[in-house]
Order: structure tokens, then sequence, then C-alpha cells
């Protein structure tokens, strides 16, 4: 894999297992709640919608973190709703509320949706895109992001988020092929949305699975892996270059499908054991993650304690990217991100450099 | 073990691994709010620890789902924080809303924590299942239960339920001694609650550890399943013939641990794989499960078919007994019930018995 000539190039190269000298961090909603510069932009604009389709203000807020903390990626400010949006089903957010869409999809609609005009309905990312590399100059890489068909299907079912996904679930069981339509509509559409975000300037992509773990393994598979499988497959003859990570929160047992894939990271939650994920993926992907969102709730020492105690179970070798298994909390102090990020890049290069003398 | 004489004994023998003639099932939350009879009672006693309190009005709940379906089991109307409401905590519920805790416990409070007195305290849950007891009239065995250590020490530091469970967790990484304080208190307090339970007339008891799970898999061990561990190793010295289940949502990889446990069954959600869960376990512990339980809002073919899905699994093997994978919602129609308990015993004797023709 070539790697873009960028000042520092420490997550695409873990991204290609290749050696580094320290471990690359970036945090899972690094632009966010936890920080007074984003809380004072979202004043100006209280919808969250307005704020992602404003180009100048969504490369103003990726920014932030970038200013504050010395981690090795930014990501693009966006939501994960932008496709269900661009589809007309009308996304909004209500305050401390996730996310709602005005007009839900219903069976009987899914037959006469149409793929949405992605490089119209969603220039605004694009333009969002370039603005960004123009501002970070080649300093770090830029990561792109879409939610997978699963997880939009979830949203645009039940109207938002949802306690026990029954919607989704009653039709899944019950007219599984409208389901299928649906997602490979939206498989289609988030093809041509990463395919346009790495055209428009993104190092990386990252599919969210939020959702794939509500399901049995068994329709875990039919339902979300599949049509992730596509998009990956997709993404790798259009843009060979370009690394491509999944999460999927709670992977745990769908680790073993989900290596399957053509992927070349595999972001975890907290809840999977690292060493058991590490021997199962033997080298072949890398993987991102996973520190539990809630130690940045304790102390510093804590923070150190157990940042240290990731970067141990990794020794240095290739192919790790630090992230937490879960966006981060928006009641976390920004010092404590801080001292997150300090640890990772000195105790990382402390193990690295000792592994290296050891040879 | 030696089984109690009663009219129907299936779940009993199912925990024994003994052979049955159908499966036998009952469904987590069986008496609850998707009963209108059920709501008829809320109707006149609001508040839900009063229900609990009152043992004839608790004993009538408890009946309901019997009166209604052929169950294979009853289950002692409670809640999972009784306990922490023996202590003073004062539990309470609010219209729509998880468990509230008027006092919650904080880490200073912990050091002067005393054991609660659960045969002056919890009488009422003693003498509902005496009730319950005369009125089955040994027809079917009655289950009692508990929550998890941890998962009460969930309830109790968050003051309710939670979203990311932030403040145990800040304890647990910041000041584990006192947690480790706090869960051995509530380990006593388990046993000896079960004890009474089982002195008072239970055949046998579930342990609810929902929470486990949203620990790491190292902290998992330490915190939540080595608290279950001792309770069921004394449980078992004192009530050697009393079976035991334990319920782990989202269990998954956890499973490898808990099946080192002295435990006679083990009852998963639909995200385990029943297959895998089944050759790990190699035949030594039942299992309970796992219907998704949004498969109760599909239609009645639906229901027919994943309920056979998963009795095809076990094949008609001892050790298994039917359920949910976890409560069953407010919304769904009775109707629906009855068509899985049905369903369940249908389909699981002829199974049972074309396997006994094959040999």
């Amino acid at each position: 894999m070539a790697i873009p000539s960028l000042k520092n190039d420490r997550l695409l190269r873990a991204l290609a297992k290749q050696p580094v000298d320290r471990t690359p961090i970036w945090i899972m909603r690094q632009a966010g709640r936890y920080l007074p510069e984003y809380r004072a932009i979202r004043k100006q604009v209280p919808d969250f919608m307005n704020l992602c389709r404003n180009s100048d203000l969504a490369t103003e807020v990726t920014l932030q973190p970038i200013s504050r903390f010395p981690l090795d990626a930014a990501i693009l400010f966006s939501d994960i709703l932008t496709i269900p949006d661009a589809m007309g089903l009308g996304v909004y957010f209500e305050a401390g509320e996730g996310p709602k869409l005005r007009k839900p999809i219903v069976k009987s609609a899914i037959s006469s949706l149409q793929l949405p005009n992605i490089a119209d309905e969603l220039s605004y990312v694009f333009n969002t895109i370039k603005k960004i590399n123009v501002e970070l100059n080649q300093s770090i890489p830029l990561l792109g992001f879409s939610g997978s068909p699963w997880t939009l299907a979830c949203y645009m079912i039940e109207g938002g988020s949802s306690k026990n996904f029954s919607k989704i679930k009653q039709m899944m069981f019950d007219a599984p092929e409208a389901l299928h339509e649906l997602l490979a509509i939206l498989a289609d559409a988030v093809t041509d949305y990463l395919q346009q975000q790495i055209a428009a300037g993104v190092h990386a992509v990252q599919i969210f699975d939020t959702w794939g773990s509500i399901l049995d393994p068994i329709n875990y598979n039919k339902f979300s892996l599949r049509y992730i499988e596509n998009i990956v497959n997709n993404l790798k003859k259009s843009n060979p270059e370009t690394p491509i990570i999944l999460f999927t929160k709670h992977a745990n047992s769908l680790l073993k499908f989900i290596v399957n894939l053509n992927l070349d990271a595999i972001s975890l939650d907290w809840t999977c054991d690292l060493a058991t994920a590490r021997e199962l993926i033997a080298g072949k992907i890398a993987l991102q993650g996973n520190l539990d969102p809630c130690v940045l709730h304790a102390s510093k020492s804590s923070i150190v304690a157990e940042a240290t105690k990731i970067l141990q179970v990794f020794n240095g070798d290739n192919g790790h990217i630090f992230n937490l298994g879960h966006g981060i909390h928006p009641e976390v102090s920004p010092d404590k991100v801080a001292v997150l990020v300090d640890t990772v890049h000195k105790v990382s290069a402390e193990i690295i450099s000792k592994k290296k003398g050891s040879f």
C-alpha cells in the first residue's frame, strides 16, 4: 500500500501494519461536546444537521481537537445519518437525545425508494473534506466515515434510536425480502458516498456498524455483515489504496466472521478481549481501540494505568491504532484527554524503542 | 439430584439434564405489563414496590400467566432491587422508567454499610413464596431470584439504570477496594436472601447478572463473576439439591469463564450462538433461552419458525429450558405468547419422540 506523503503518517503506517515510532491515537467523537469551544459553536448553530451542512463551521469543529491535542488523525465532522437525510427522511436532533427522523421508512415505501444523488445532496460533506485538508496542510490524515447499511436501516425504520429495535426486527422476521431490498439500496449509497469522500480527499474511511450486534449471529451475517462486505469489496476495487476500518460495537463473538472481510483495521470496544482478538486476527488486520470511555471519568493515574495495560497487550507490534472503544462522553474534562494522548505517545514510544533495542 | 414431587417437573428434569417428553418453557417477565390483568392490578397499586410488598397481590400477579398459558414454571413476582431497598436506599419507579434509588451509595458510605436483616426486611418475599406454593399446589415449580452483586451495585451507585455506568466504573478504576467491600457485603446478602427463598419453598433460583457484560473481560472476572461464584459455592453447600441458573445479558465471550462455575443452567440471550455455546458447555450445564423477545412482535408464522429453529439446534437433547433471551416486552399481545408456548411444547415433543424412535 502506497502511503500518501504527510508530516505525521503514523495512522496510515499502522493501518498498513508497518512499523511506527509510537502508537497513533485518535478518539471517536474527538470533535464534540466535551470541548467548550465546540459547545460555543453549538450555541450559534443549535440545529446539529445545520452545523454538518455548514462547511466552514464543520471544518472549524473538525480542527478544534487537533489544535488542542497532538492527535494522529482528524475525522470529518458529520453525522452517520447524512444518507437517510439525503433520501428525504428529515434527520433532526432534540436536545440531549439521539438522532430522529421525521419520515421513518415503512415496508410499503421501500420498493419505490430511490438511490439519492449523493454528489448533489451531500456536496456539503465533500466541500468540508476539501476545506479541512487545506487547513491540515498535509500534517495528519483525515478520516471519512459512514454508518453501515444495517445501522442506517435501524434508524430509518425505527425513526430514531430504540430500546429494542422491534420494528426493524419485525420486518426482518416477517418480510426479509423488503429489508434486503432496503439494505441493498443503502449498500450502494454508502459505497458511492465513501468513494466520493475518498475522491474529495479523505485518507482512510471508517464504517460504523453501531447496531450489528443487536442481532443473533446468523441474522448478523445475513443482514449486516453481508452488506458491509459488498461495500468493502467495491471500495477495494475502486480505491485499493484507501484503508478501511470497521467499527462494530460489542463485536465479541462476531469477530470470527468480521476477520474474513478485506478490511485494513477492526475497531473494537472494551468488551472484546484484545489478546483473544489478536490471536484470532493473527496479524492480518490492524486493530483499533479499545479503552473503555469510562476510564476518562477516572483519575489521571487510572487513565495512565489503563492506557498502559492496552499498550502492553500489543507490546509495540505493528498494526495498532489507539482509540476509545466508543465515542468520548460529553462530561469528560479535556485535561483527561490530554493525559491520555500524552500517555499513549510516551508509553508506546518506550515499549517500541525497548523492543527495537532487544533485537 | 433428587427432584421434588410435582405434577409437572419438566423444568427440574431439564435442569438436572434428565430426559423430558417435551421442552419446558417459562418466560422472563411472564408476569408483567403485556397482560391486561396485570395492568389492572397496577392501576390499583401504582407503586411497583408496594405491589411487591403485598403478598396477596404479588401471589395473584405471579399466577396470572400460569392461568393463561401452560407454562412449565412460575417465577416469584418481585424486583431485583429488594436488597438495596432493604438496606434503606429507597427503591422507587417512575412511570415508563427503570428503577431508581432515593439514596444512592457513595464511596465514603461503604465502610459503614450494614448487612440488612433479610429475614425481617424481606419477610414479605418469603410470605409471597409460601402463598404462591399453596396456590400452585405442587403443579409446577416456583423459581426464586436475585440480582447479582455487580448488578445490584450498578443500581446502588448510579442511583438507577444508566447509559454508560460511569460512576461505578470510576469507582472501579479509582477505588477498587471500596467497590470490592460493597460487592462482598452484597454477595453475603444475596446468599442469605436466596437461602431464605429456598427455605420458604422455591424449587430453583436464578441470578440475574444484567450488567456484567458492560465490563471488559478482566474486570468482569474480578468484579462480577467472582462474587457470583462465591454465592453459587455457598448455596451448593447449604442447599445442594436446589438448582441455580445464571442469566448474563450478552454473555458471548464471557461464557468461557461462566462455564467454570458450579451452575445447573446458564440463561443466554439471542446474541449468543446456541450451537457454539453447546459445544463449549459439552453437556455439563443445562442451557436456557434464547429467543429474541422481538420475535413476539412478528407474525404467528414467524414465531413458529424462529422457536422451531432453536429447538432444532438442541435436537431434543437433555438440558434445555426454552425462554426468551431477555424479558418479554410490554407491547406484546398475549395471543403471541400462547402461540410460542404451544409451539415449544408441540415441536419439542415431536423432535423428542422422533429421536427416541430412531434408537
